[in-house]
């Protein structure tokens, strides 16, 4: 049973604040061992690759071939059922449109003092996607890094996912074949970041990698940030529900569990002023865990991480809500609009009592990779934006290099910067 | 003297990918020193900080008192040269003015199946700017990290800078002013950056920290990434000039040791087709050195890190120029707008033989925080978007959600995630 706190509480400033900073996972030290297999992919190459994958997915790369073929995948769509496929070209279509607005504009201008100053956005040229294997190798998971990285122009685009026992999901290279990724290795974990970040004989390196993965995973991301660029490191997932008491209890316990059967460690949240609907919500949680196939899952979820809080009114919830700065946030009220337009940090909002969170986790349109345990105050999305740069354009002519000189001079000689005057002097006979 | 590349010559991918691999900077192992400070920060709060100040500044927190007074903010106009204070105000009205483009536009619309979507940028609540103390306290990367933090709308900037032996560089101080920062500690080190991550009693935590710092500051960066957010981690300064023989060799070799004088591990390379330009670029800058006053330092660097790279014609720079992925690239050239057009990998570009890269330092208007060693393939400068974050919004009615129904329960249940479907399903009485 979830816990609950009454914002009327003397001690709920208190409590809440202990909430929020409650761990969620144990972050396993594994930066040792992930450091000795990035040095050995790194030193061996596809040798140390193929003995990795035989060690930890008992699998035979040698037999199976690193790469994925074109057969694998005729293989893989004989494998899928026809209505997830039809549904996944739904998804895809949906999530690209979306994603097709996201692409910036360039910007190019002259200002008043005649200076050409402008920006400039290009896709990263090589990018690869990390798909975990085994329960969490989700093909909707693949559209959601995929289709933006297409939609940004990305000319390679390069998947790893692991094949324990020789064996990948059929939908997740049907989702990738789907959205036009025909580079695809059965490479997984820390081995699988360090072939992608430097390259191997058969894999050549790429030049930012994204997608979720295990603590090694994590650990190999950090480690090769730098060399490459990387995504957010992803937490367990989370929902924040914000309902009246004019819901039905089994809509709301419905959204609390399809979050909480994700993992034990995920996060389900109930915001609402009517406790007598509060307590109902929390029974029909019972209730429908009894007949969930993940029940274990999502009972230990709502047992160790989740929450009722009862505030006097919604407008109470406000604070609360920006302060926890969910990864979703589920407005199930009279007026969400105006609640939105007051609220400051999520990583997505569904408005109104018929947008339940697993539509965005599929065919909204919008990205499911958003930012977990609290880091919406601070980072959004995955976006087009994570698979282009910006370039600055700075351009003068000789009138207007003079009209900026003395200012840039005086600050070049305060900073101590001598040869920094120089170089714009020296073009002036100054 | 920078060594000389020939791309005509037999071995030159060889060579020139060893020169791509040269790690400019000795990453010094702290990790585990930073970790012990954040952790003693984090349980003793400002009595921690007292005690790190005067260890590793030799300053009194206690006498100087923790936070900068308006009386010292008084006192640093005082103590600075009104045309250097007027420099900083034409370079920060000139940072504004660019930066205020770069605000993106929320989205909300409505697609096809009558489905809203949107994306919504807010600002970052609170803000942690460090600047680093001693000969590296520069004014004009205040404004560079203030002036967009500012046009982004972010409420709370706070402001850490070491004093060493109390001293606070007075136009570090001015320039926070001009650009309307009012918070600002005397702290520096791995010690600011985990009272900003966590809060002290004097320092209330804020959500973002950004600004460069030496291997205590980086590393404690790394390790609060998650509890906050941060920027890149900026590595040594390079410049890349692309310059044809019609130049003055003069002009160029200022160039190269304008980046050359920032510290030992900085990097200039010039590409030409030009030999005999090369070699008197080359003789330039060693005649140009001997009136530095930070001559040692920048021969140093162009000695340790300096290339000069001739090619057969300047179309032939163009993938160098994307592999080499440079920080600042100068196109001293006939046509710099096509080959612009032509190159993708580069933090910003300086077009044309009069816009000398030390423009952009100071006063040109984009910003002179810029991703180094070859992370331009990756990741761009500093701007407005660095300080605001992208919450996604969807909006069903039950007829959207009965279109997209079907799609998202075959999905769920292709992934076994049940309790996914039931949240759709169960409002449509499926």
């Amino acid at each position: 049973m979830a816990i609950t706190l009454r914002l009327s509480d003397a001690d709920f400033e208190q409590r809440f604040a202990a909430f929020l900073l409650t761990k969620r996972e144990v972050s396993a030290d594994v930066d040792a061992v992930v450091r000795a297999i990035i040095a050995r992919v790194r030193a061996e190459g596809d040798a140390a690759l193929i003995e990795y994958t035989q060690k930890f997915e008992q699998a035979d790369l040698k037999g199976l071939g690193m790469a994925v073929s074109q057969d694998d995948i005729a293989k893989a769509y004989d494998a899928a059922d026809p209505q997830t496929i039809e549904a996944l070209k739904f998804a895809r279509d949906r999530i690209r449109s979306h994603h097709e607005r996201q692409r910036p504009k360039d910007d190019r201008y002259t200002d008043a003092a005649g200076v050409e100053l402008g920006s400039r956005w290009t896709a990263i040229e090589a990018v690869g996607l990390y798909v975990p294997g085994g329960t969490a190798s989700y093909p909707s998971s693949v559209l959601m890094s995929a289709v933006p990285a297409k939609v940004a122009g990305v000319e390679r685009i390069v998947m790893a996912v692991p094949a324990p026992y020789g064996i990948i999901n059929p939908l997740v290279l049907v989702a990738a074949d789907l959205t036009g990724i025909s580079e695809i290795y059965r490479v997984g974990g820390a081995q699988a970041v360090a072939a992608l970040a430097y390259g191997t004989e058969t894999i050549k390196p790429v030049a930012k990698i994204v997608g979720p993965g295990n603590a090694y995973v994590a650990a190999a991301k950090r480690q090769v940030f730098g060399t490459v660029g990387i995504d957010m490191i992803a937490g367990p997932s989370e929902v924040l529900v914000v309902a009246d008491g004019s819901n039905d209890p089994d809509w709301i316990a419905a959204d609390l569990l399809a979050q909480a059967e994700h993992d034990v460690s995920a996060q389900s949240i109930l915001i609402t002023d009517d406790p007598v609907f509060g307590a109902a919500v929390g029974q029909a949680v019972e209730r429908q865990l009894q007949s969930l196939p993940r029940g274990e899952t999502a009972a230990a979820s709502w047992r160790d991480f989740g929450a009722v809080i009862l505030v006097p009114q919604i407008g109470a919830a406000l604070p609360l809500v920006d302060r926890i700065a969910a990864e979703h946030v589920e407005l199930a009220i009279d007026e969400p609009e105006a609640f939105l337009a007051r609220m400051r940090n999520a990583g997505a909002v569904f408005l109104g009592r018929h947008t339940p969170e697993a539509i965005g986790d599929y065919v909204g349109g919008s990205n499911h990779v958003l930012p977990t345990a609290r880091s919406a105050r601070f980072s959004s999305g995955l976006s087009v934006l994570d698979f282009i740069k910006r370039t600055s354009i700075l351009k003068l002519g000789p009138e207007q290099l003079r009209a900026l000189a003395p200012a840039a001079i005086a600050l070049a000689k305060a900073e101590g910067l001598d040869a920094h005057g120089r170089s714009v002097a020296i073009r002036l006979n100054m």
